[in-house]
């Protein structure tokens, strides 16, 4: 946050008070669906995904979270209600949790939290309407480019299936897609 | 916005500053594909779609906005980018335009605006979500009973092959599940 506006001692101070640190193993649940997933989560070490599964037992890939990222579930974090969403850990992690509270706490008393959070907001629907755009129109090559821009750091470490899961098409459709890239 | 915070003479005063009229006769655009969508509308009266066209040719319908509904291309209203979609009436419509920089002033100025606003941003990231979630494993008799429950006010006013395009499938599967619903 330091790089986006500048923080007081006190700010701080005040921001190691209303987050609390949380760690996760590769495989363990921050939130099951059903759930309320009252806390928002700032991915500081490792790797996250959210995910449903639909009545046939499939899962589907909504999100991936690297370091940086964060996770939140809008449903439980401002409606208290039950997430439609697994999140867990793909790789060990470690995270910083904050509430509602905590949030409302932030926006109040530091200046520069609220409209960088509003600006997230507004990447996040513009990023979320891409995502329903692309389900709509793009070829399963166009999809994967866009993941490749839009989480380079994970490219290497993210299992196959996952990554099949979240463009939704099949492991052997993506490894096609991947030897024709890699050779342009 | 009287129902959700008060609003003295002044604010008001101030909104009808920062708000510009607009009339759209049916099948007229606010804004097409490759134009940047500075204004969020406001739809007082009316009925606006937004969609995308891909390379066959096709349409993709991805919002409708009945009375009271905003329409809003945050490509364009924040970053100053290209629509990616077409914002046509599909009624003669009445709409209110505010651009960013009329935005902010009612941020700053106006009480009750910014967290009404974030609220909306908010619920909409809640409904994207949704959206995506639906379109991975919903049925079309599920995304269907959505779409009633999301726009009951113009149901019986939405050309069927519009909201075939909206749902995501063909005209006949729609007409299927409309008369099965019927009878139950």
């Amino acid at each position: 946050m330091e790089k986006r506006f500048s923080l007081t001692q006190k700010d701080v101070d005040l921001m190691r008070s209303v987050f609390q640190p949380r760690q996760l193993e590769k495989g363990e649940f921050l939130f099951r669906e059903g759930e309320i997933a009252r806390y928002e989560a700032f991915v500081a070490r490792g790797f996250l995904r959210r995910y449903a599964i639909d009545k046939k037992g499939k899962e589907h890939i909504v999100q991936f979270a690297p370091e940086n990222w964060w996770v939140r579930d809008n449903k439980g974090f401002s409606d208290n209600e039950p997430s439609e969403f697994f999140t867990e850990a793909i790789e060990d992690s470690q995270l910083l949790l904050i509430d509602q509270h905590g949030h409302n706490l932030l926006i109040e008393k530091i200046q520069g939290y609220g409209p960088s959070f509003q600006l997230g907001l507004q990447k996040n629907v513009v990023a979320k309407e891409k995502r329903i755009l692309h389900s709509l129109v793009a070829t399963a090559e166009e999809r994967y480019n866009d993941f490749l821009e839009t989480y380079p750091s994970i490219v290497q470490r993210v299992p196959q299936h996952m990554l099949a899961s979240y463009l939704g098409i099949s492991p052997e459709t993506l490894s096609r897609i991947r030897s024709r890239t890699q050779i342009r």
